[in-house]
């Protein structure tokens, strides 16, 4: 099914759940493991105490530029040496969605230096958006982050930056979700 | 489910298919009428020669002041005059979806006028778009128009000006159904 990924926490995965905070709102129900597959009949029959979904899409607010550089530093998932990752599902006020889009890009960028902050951590912290609004999920994104754990520090760094941002007001639920692979 | 809509062809519905014309790739089967649908339970136990489910999200290109002239001018759906729509899904290029955002915002404004030559034909031809890519269906935009049989040549010109347009070079498939009110 296309670039649909799951999120499936429960007792398989490749991933063990090392912790799961509420940052805003409500939180999650804990699990041992969170396995991530591409969304279909595997993923359809696998037992679950929740499961999110998201999909990758094209970007919404990086220009030329930003795209260039962003490729030309960041770093793919799956390292080996990777063994940290986080799973931030992240879901924005009904006032953030009904700005213009120059607004939403100018808070995101211009105000709050979003893809800026980003760059400072790569290629050591690797990122993935999975957009989830669309899909009528409970969330807007599921934001995965992995990186090696000497890097664990400057992981911390990056979401206290992000925030901090006026971007970040608009946040209504955050679940912070900590793995180490299996 | 949350903004999800359904067109379902069929025998039933409120809408009689007038046409269907490919006018770009691969066209679809023909049926009697189309039913627009929350997605859901009904829509799911319809019987349908085809469907296909968009949904309502935010703005992708408009700026704050394009967004307050559409609104200050735009028309519901569901008039009662408005007794001719048109339902044009369309799918857009890969080479598309990889530019940056300001580079397609500048090919569907600066370039193409998208917003602008919309607002030409307010408040007679009302619009409302559906996205379906990040669904994974088979196009990228499900576009619907309602109108008047007075406006029936306002219409043409409308959709005429829009596949003149250098967006529309990155137009793939596009299918335009054209639907009386039952």
């Amino acid at each position: 099914m296309h670039n649909r990924f799951a999120f499936i926490a429960g007792e398989i995965g490749s991933w063990n759940v090392v912790g799961i905070a509420a940052v805003r709102g409500d939180g999650v129900q804990s699990a041992q493991r969170i396995a991530v597959l591409p969304a279909g009949e595997a993923a359809a029959s696998m037992p679950a105490v929740w499961r999110l979904d998201g999909v990758i899409s094209n970007v919404r607010y990086a220009t030329g530029g930003e795209l260039s550089n962003l490729r030309s530093v960041q770093a793919p998932l799956g390292r080996t040496q990777a063994d940290c990752a986080a799973l931030i599902p992240i879901r924005k006020t009904p006032a953030w969605w009904q700005l213009a889009q120059d607004e939403r890009r100018a808070l995101f960028e211009e105000a709050s230096h979003h893809t800026a902050i980003g760059l400072d951590y790569l290629p050591a912290i690797a990122r993935q958006l999975y957009h989830a609004r669309d899909l009528g999920e409970p969330f807007d994104f599921l934001t995965w982050f992995e990186y090696a754990a000497e890097h664990a520090d400057a992981f911390e760094a990056l979401v206290a930056r992000l925030r901090a941002t006026p971007e970040w007001t608009f946040v209504e639920r955050e679940v912070d979700i900590r793995l180490a692979r299996v």
